[in-house]
């Protein structure tokens, strides 16, 4: 028996800290891990720039809010949870994702949380585990199903290579020369093929 | 963080053999796991049962077809899957429930599948694993989760027990009074309160 796991942003949703950075016309929230790799620096320094930029909790849950699934990612997705289990595993938070998640149908999430403080500026980030997203197929893989799982970035990889099938969804050629080994697909119909297959 | 297990039948849809045995008229298909303990031996029994009385596969997909979640399942589930991951653990098989599951808006399940004969009748059953509630618990509460879990019978008290919170949802007056430890909700109110809480 099949069951699904699939990465969030790049995959179903755009990326959230590139939207965040473009609506407030803040460039130093752009990077990713791919410029920062220690994840934990990385969150600490967006922190302090939505605190010293005035930028908060609320008002990033106005943008994301307005944001849109990609083009085509809910027919897909109501596709997919006819064959079994969709679980969707992000290093995003829950409270960013709320609202765009209900225009997915309210999916299965497994993700992280954020704290505020008393201003309503983020104070804290608390991730559910380290290595969640390889954790999360093991412990799928450990109820009796087969997992097929889909990325597009290097926090993908421990996951893809974790389970029974990993396959890359518009990668960056970068990932898909270093990683030759997991198929690729380029869109949603190419997707769901490699998926059923 | 949360995540919620609910038992399927009794919980959010009628139980599948009462309405098959209803519908055709075959008293013998009213059993249970609480009259025959020994699930193997009850479904090669049923098995037996569907095949003497022709019914096949498709027949009773048609009768499951025109079920309907309980009264209010529907809106407790979207209220439910607001507040973090919702994973259906049911003993039963996709075959018999996937129309079904679209009115429930495609949650999660993790259950069990069948085989057919070249005829159409069910002649196997695959089970995920053995003890599959309980061990999905702990595999969730592995990738990082609080586990409040949900049930009404005899095979979801190993759940429950595994669970952070196990609550009994409408449970027959026996394994209230055998189990007075869980929590008792009698309408989705109150579970819903519970789940929260």
């Amino acid at each position: 028996m099949d069951a699904y796991c699939l990465d969030l942003e790049g995959i179903l949703l755009p990326e959230i800290w590139i939207a965040v950075a473009t609506r407030f016309k803040v460039k130093a929230l752009r990077l990713t891990t791919r410029d920062v790799p220690d994840y934990d620096k990385l969150m600490r320094y967006r922190l302090r720039i939505l605190k010293g930029e005035g930028i908060r909790l609320r008002d990033i849950q106005r943008v994301i809010g307005g944001l849109q699934p990609l083009p085509g990612a809910k027919q897909f997705l109501e596709k997919l949870r006819l064959e079994g289990p969709v679980i969707l595993l992000s290093d995003t938070y829950y409270e960013f994702w709320q609202p765009v998640m209900r225009k997915l149908g309210c999916p299965v999430l497994f993700c992280n949380r954020l704290g505020t403080d008393r201003s309503g500026f983020i104070s804290s980030y608390h991730l559910r585990q380290k290595d969640g997203k390889r954790k999360a197929v093991r412990a799928i893989q450990q109820c009796g199903f087969h997992v097929r799982a889909v990325g597009d970035s290097y926090n993908d990889l421990a996951m893809l290579k974790e389970a029974d099938v990993g396959i890359l969804f518009n990668p960056p050629a970068s990932i898909r020369k270093d990683h030759p080994k997991f198929p690729v697909a380029r869109n949603y119909q190419e997707l769901l093929r490699l998926l059923k297959g």
